[in-house]
Parts: C-alpha cells; sequence; structure tokens
C-alpha cells in the first residue's frame, strides 16, 4: 500500500464542490470513481479544503492509498486522461501513510476576484464577482486588514453550521488593486494600436478594474470568505465605514454582516504544509 | 421606423452559434426574442458574420429596425437586461436603414489563441485550444504570412458548402507569440514572489505559452479561419514546412490541408465598415 499526495486544479462552475453528493458531479467523487479503475477498487480521496459548488481551486491538495504500486508519473498521466477537462491533477508525490492534507494543513490561502466595471464580461462571469458601482479599494483594503490576527469569526460563519469553536487566525488578509484589464481580453494583442482603437469603437467605459482579495489563514468557517468579500464589498460602495468590521467582529452577529459573496469569485489557492511554509518566508 | 447598429461580445461555448436554429440556442434568436419584447413586434436581427457553435465574438455587429422610438442608451440597459450574461452589447447605435452589417463590412478580424503546455488549463479549455506538443512558432508565423495577399482558399473552405467563388482577400495573416502564462491564471497575483513560490510548488512544467493567430480578410469562406490554423499547427509541430501552404493554395483541395482547429479557440475580433477603417490606417 502506497499514500500519494496530490495538487489539483478545477474550474468548479459546473460541479457540486470538492465533496461527493446524492445528485451532482463533485471532485471528490470524480478522482474516486477515476482511482477505483486504476485501482481496482474502491479508493477513498481525502482533500484539504471542502469547496462548495461554483468554488474554483487552482492548487487544491487531496491523498489517498493505492495498493497497485506506480509511480507518481503515471498516476497524474492516468488521472487526466480519465478526468473531464474542467479537472486537472497538476502534480503527484509519495506522501507518508500518515498523510491528512486537510489536518496537517499550516495554512490555506484563498482568493476572490472582483471586476469592476459598467458592463459584465461574458469571458469572466464564471470567474469573477460583477460589481457596476464605484468601489472604494483603498477604504476595502483598510478594512480587510482588520481582520488580521486572531479573531472570533462569528459574525461570518455560514448560518445553520456547527463547529465547536469560531475561532480562527488569519495571517494575511489584503485587497490589491490589479489595474485596468481591457474588456473580454483584448490586452491578448501583440499590436497595442489595434487595443486602443478597438475600445474606441467599442464602449469606452468598457474598460474594468480587476481587484483580487487574498486571504491566508490556518483555518476558514464554512463561507467565511464569501461573508468576509461581502461585507468589504459594503464598505467599498460607501455603504459602512472600514471600521464596521471591527463592530461586526465584536458582536459575533451573522445577521448583522454583509451578503454571502457569489461563488464565482472564489478559488482555494494552495494550502501550506511544515517544511514549505518554512521555506518559502 | 428606426435602424440600430450594435456591437456584441459572446462566449459561445454554450450556443449553437450565430443563426437562428431549429434546436438550442443562438445569439441571433437571443437577440430577436430580447427585441420582440421590447418592440412588441417581431425584429429581425442581421449580423456581419455567422459565427459557428461554439465560436466566440468580441465584437460581432448586428443591426435591427425599431417601431418604438428609442434612445440607443436605453436599448443597451434593455437588451443587456434580456440577455443571458453569455452574450453582452458593447455599444449601441443609430444606423442608416440601408446599413447591412454583412455586405457593408469593409474588411473582418478574427485571432485564434492556442494555448501551448504539458497541461490543459481548466480555466482556458473554453477559450483557446490546447497544444501539449512543441511548436515551431517562427515557422508557423512564416506560413501564415503566405496566406496574405488575394488567393483562391477552396483548399481551406468546409466541404459541401457551395459558394459562387472561393478567390478572397487576406489583408493580415500573423502569427503572435503573446509569451508565458502562468498555468491556472497565477498571474492575478501581486506578490510577485508569491507567483514563483506557486510555480515551485506545483508541476515546474505548467507554464503555458499564448500563441495568437490574427487574420484579416474582406471576407471568409466557412471554417476557413479554423481550416488555416489546423493547417498552421501542422507547420509548427514540424509534420510539414513553411512552403506546404503555398502548395496547399495551388491544389485547391481540402482533404490535402490540416484538420479543422476546434471553435473553442475562434473569436471574431471585430467588423470594419467604411470611414472607421481609413480612420484607424
Amino acid at each position: 500500500m502506497q499514500s500519494f499526495k496530490v495538487v489539483i486544479a478545477y474550474d468548479g462552475t459546473d460541479l457540486v464542490g470538492w465533496q461527493r453528493q446524492a445528485a451532482g458531479v463533485s471532485i471528490q467523487g470524480l478522482l474516486e470513481d477515476a482511482l477505483r479503475a486504476l485501482d481496482e477498487r474502491d479508493v477513498t480521496v481525502v482533500g484539504a479544503g471542502r469547496t462548495d459548488a461554483g468554488v474554483h481551486a487552482l492548487g487544491q491538495v487531496a491523498a489517498f492509498t493505492l495498493a497497485r504500486p506506480l509511480p507518481p508519473e503515471s498516476i497524474l498521466r492516468a488521472l487526466n486522461a480519465r478526468l473531464p477537462d474542467a479537472v486537472r491533477v497538476l502534480s503527484a508525490e509519495h506522501a507518508a501513510a500518515s498523510f491528512n492534507p486537510r489536518f496537517d494543513a499550516r495554512s490555506k490561502t484563498y482568493r476572490y476576484r472582483i471586476l469592476n466595471g459598467p458592463v459584465k464580461d461574458p469571458f469572466e462571469r464564471r470567474y469573477a464577482w460583477h460589481i457596476a458601482g464605484t468601489l472604494d479599494i483603498a477604504a476595502m483594503d483598510a478594512a480587510a486588514r482588520l481582520l488580521e490576527g486572531p479573531h472570533d469569526f462569528a459574525a461570518f460563519r455560514s448560518s445553520g453550521t456547527e463547529v465547536k469553536s469560531t475561532e480562527r487566525q488569519i495571517l494575511t488578509s489584503r485587497i490589491a488593486d490589479c489595474g485596468l484589464r481591457i474588456y473580454c481580453g483584448f490586452e491578448d494583442f501583440h499590436d497595442q494600436s489595434a487595443i486602443t482603437n478597438q475600445s474606441a469603437i467599442l464602449n469606452p467605459q468598457s474598460a474594468m478594474r480587476l481587484l483580487v482579495y487574498t486571504v491566508e489563514g490556518t483555518g476558514f468557517l464554512r463561507h467565511m470568505v464569501r461573508a468576509i468579500v461581502g461585507s468589504l464589498v459594503e464598505i467599498g460602495l460607501g455603504r459602512r465605514e472600514p471600521a464596521w468590521i471591527t463592530q461586526l467582529l465584536a458582536s459575533r452577529d451573522r445577521a448583522a454582516a454583509g451578503p454571502t459573496a457569489p461563488a464565482e469569485g472564489l478559488f482555494l489557492v494552495r494550502v501550506q504544509y511544515g517544511d514549505a511554509v518554512a521555506a518559502e518566508r
């Protein structure tokens, strides 16, 4: 018996989330089905983070144990040959039998993409939250930073979920202004004058500003990142001051916080483990 | 009665193409249904290019005539409110009653996106052709340039279609190397060190090279751009020399050319008309 660690990327738009469900296609289900064909027995796959329906991953981590002695490269190729192209295994390696991607994780990093502009971009609708109103990015970033540190995040949990503690440690919480993006991907043009002319022919207001919220923490409550983003957008739209975030933390009241931001903007970016975390810092 | 010209972008992945069909959702059908609701009568929409199923547009042009006197801004807003978010109207303006987007076009520009790298990117699978083998970009560009000028493109037409002439005038035909793209969109990160670390954690081979084929012509045969791209990729993979393109043109034989490239990489970028063309040059 040999255990493996894999890193997986997926477009979650048409999936019911990480966890196997009674109906619909899940990432765990796709991997377990592919591994059953490969190992000719039932295989259980454990993931680092249980992403919800519609949420994406750039670096989800999963583990499983196989009876057949296969080199990691063969597992990577065999899985990618069987998986739909919305789900790709990016790397595979041997792991200790004791490796648990969820409980061994030192921290997880999520990002949330917001596109701010007048018209929703058809090529980004699956991968970003479109906000038409003007956003105060500096206020959003000031508010985001108030979440760093150990806090009780009860105000940002999913209502109806039971957990022992709602305290979590957030290491980084920042909003980055990634600048203007030419609407509909015109930036791919090598000829800059073509871009300029094209945006003149099209709606001159069509440039979109990309904001990326990055949050790294040792653990997250269900829907926590999306509840945070929903609250940061309230602040960005000028409906609340940045200090409202501190009041929300103190209130422990989910009803007081902003709406849950839609799933399409959220990406599980990476999961950090022991030595890898140390080496990176 | 007032005629209008609109510029439209769409993600064609889940659509049956521009033209209304017996089954499936077409862009023409979506626009005509939305305009019928707006004008309370049947409205016919004429498009500049009949894009096929799965083909995208950044700047398709369409025209229609309404009985209700509405300002262009209201039409833009009303259409976008009724259309699915895969289809967006980018601009709307008054047009002459005689305006025909197809026959009045001076030229059309298409681009075709190819992503070259070891593993297919789940976030690009709807918008690019993934090629795993190494591509000789200089050879592809040299071949592409041989198509500029007036030629008989019979070797690149869709088999089974009847047209009066297979001669077309190609103004520009170029392959651009748009450089490395970090796999799965990690380039959005503002922290460059995070990108580097991330790509080290993931598959070190995971960077993808983006190639963009841009072709501008006064007219195109059905499937012509995709047949050209299929042939250019044969050359890029080293199976043929660039001069093969000249032989193909002379042969007038569709069976001799490369396979038809898949729809997902193709974008109708823009349609040029009279004065706008003159002003741009």
